[in-house]
């Protein structure tokens, strides 16, 4: 338990933290039918749109629970019984799509890649010329698994030049890396309202080409996570099929004013870029050797090579800083033995500064007097 | 838009309103990960197994999404491809769990009744005796298309001695009207956050028998909405297995919290049942007929005839009742043209009465003389 009398900050992928206007804006009832309700969601759905810079092309359509929700919807109501699917993977959640794949009986192959090596747009594109089945191509963005950033926008190319959809599981990086229609020709893009965007957990979207959801009807093999029948009905009444979460929305529309507030894509990439610097640097003078070069990382979540030292045992390391009120996150790897310290959510440089005193002071109450990991570094490789 | 200052009392099936420390518990961030959100996690699953009377025999499993979503998971869950339904219907709640069937390719057959009757017990036994081939029944408690009660322990007594599993949609009743696995011998009851048990809306439940999901694993035809899976996965380390909505989570302790202080079902029920006494003796006075009998009516909410007097226009009226702070709800019958007041949510006796003073001025400024309906009362025949 916390010895801090705040919540803890969390360093994590998600949940994350949320301001305190964020979470008042919850202190209301609505009723899903309410004009009052409606326009809200109006609004969240319009400004979700203008961040991709989707235009009068695209349509954005909410979904009820977690993103995973939303990449299952988006799979199922895109990619038809007939279609192909090409799913590059480099992390958990690429695999969590073939997974999702498996559920639904869908036809699909994949590309792979080690979790410290990005997709690679020329595989890509020699996998589509060999193969015309392919219809689809499904691919992560920021591989929240290792903390890669993979080449979207090269990739969104390649697959238009084959006359391909590009599905993008944009969760963790939507709202702080860019992710403009104009200049990277997706489909459809997937995120959800925690993560970047900083609302709470319970909803996840979809910014979808209309020309493409139109085409959509039948295919969703879920009623409930049908993106096609969301969007119709919306359409039509404005209204959501089945009860909405109307508190996390309301939440919602007041993050999104406040990622306007603070400059949009540019302005929350640019206090995630200086959390994450601060955090490697300080990390690196401590002797911690992160996962990836810095070209390759996203300022999202940093994975750390575990410590040699044996006095270093994570669960007390996790426990000890958890107690000082910070939550970091363990690792997810198959490469390396690691954990995982996030950049994102309503926090900036002097909590990454205060956490690193945090962990300076629980490595020293460890004994902990060399930070190195076992293997070498690949970053310094 | 609404001329009172306060939130508008939602007299309607959901979303409902709240308490303001409901609201209060969400202003707080937890992580996934964080023991303080596990406990509670786990309490508001202990919870609601106690609720339902269940025992060590049962189990809950919560679901991101709206009610909807955690009945199409215990659908998918539960029945197998190999088995078939029966599904009971008598409202909009039944005729969806036809459709769900119908994306899922499972196998099924219906016993409909029209929406101002309940389903018959007998009609069941019948079925059953006859067709060895049904697996599973599936109903309704409580049909928020009408309002109407349906007899879920004479049914599951019926099912129980053919050795069948019945699934209970227990979503508007469930912990307003009693629902005892030791009198009602269910395989699986599905309920949410929100409507009796006044959380916030964002994530639904599953009472089920233990040893019938653990003999699960497969069935479900969807990754996000396989109960099993959520179930293992709960077990194996108490965590969910895709981010949960902790806001609404920490809501719904405080709910239960709550539940549990006006004296959980029966004080909860008390309550409900003086709402709708109120608000159907304080209609009739002025002239409104209700679609049921009152054997007939769950105190959850009451379809009323539409007058017939031509000054009479439900979107006039709807207006200016929300106008008032009152937000009531648009019918959904085939049979009648009609329209709904919830008599659910943090309101009681207090907020009924000014309900119907607020429709008294109403129906007085429309010039509204007459609340009888064109048909003849049903109730009254």
């Amino acid at each position: 338990m916390s010895q801090v009398s705040r919540d803890p900050w969390l360093l994590t992928p998600g949940p994350l933290t949320t301001s305190l206007s964020v979470k008042q804006a919850m202190l209301h009832d609505w009723g899903s039918r309410d004009e009052a309700f409606i326009a809200i969601n109006a609004r969240v759905r319009e400004k979700l749109v203008a961040i991709a810079g989707g235009g009068d092309d695209f349509v954005c359509v909410p979904m009820q629970g977690s993103g995973t929700f939303s990449i299952e919807a988006a799979i199922g109501t895109l990619l038809p019984a007939n279609g192909r699917a090409l799913i590059l993977i480099n992390g958990a959640y690429g695999k969590r799509m073939a997974k999702i794949c498996d559920y639904y009986g869908r036809s699909y192959e994949v590309l792979a890649w080690p979790e410290d090596v990005p997709n690679d747009a020329r595989a890509v594109d020699a996998r589509l010329a060999a193969e015309p089945a392919l219809t689809h191509v499904f691919g992560v963005h920021c591989e929240t698994t290792s903390g890669i950033l993979n080449p979207v926008e090269e990739i969104a190319k390649v697959v238009a030049a084959h006359g391909r959809q590009y599905v993008i599981d944009a969760m963790s990086s939507f709202g702080a890396i860019e992710l403009d229609a104009g200049k990277t020709p997706f489909a459809a893009a997937v995120a959800s309202s925690n993560k970047c965007l900083e609302g709470v957990p319970g909803v996840g979207f979809i910014i979808v080409r209309k020309d493409i959801l139109a085409a959509c009807e039948g295919n969703a093999p879920s009623l409930s996570l049908d993106f096609y029948d969301q969007w119709r009905a919306m359409e039509a009444n404005a209204q959501w099929r089945f009860t909405p979460p109307v508190h996390c929305i309301a939440a919602f529309e007041q993050a999104l004013r406040e990622h306007e507030a603070e400059g949009g894509v540019a302005g929350r990439g640019r206090r995630y870029r200086r959390n994450c610097r601060v955090l490697v640097e300080g990390m690196r003078a401590l002797g911690f050797a992160t996962l990836l070069p810095d070209a390759l990382q996203a300022p999202i979540i940093v994975t750390f090579h575990m410590p040699a030292d044996p006095a270093f045992e994570f669960n007390a390391f996790y426990r000890k800083l958890h107690e000082r009120g910070y939550i970091i996150y363990p690792g997810k790897l198959t490469v390396a033995d690691s954990f995982r310290i996030g950049c994102i959510g309503r926090l900036g440089e002097a909590q990454m500064k205060a956490a690193l005193e945090a962990i300076k002071t629980t490595l020293d109450e460890m004994g902990v007097r060399q930070c190195a990991p076992a293997v070498p570094d690949p970053a310094e490789a």
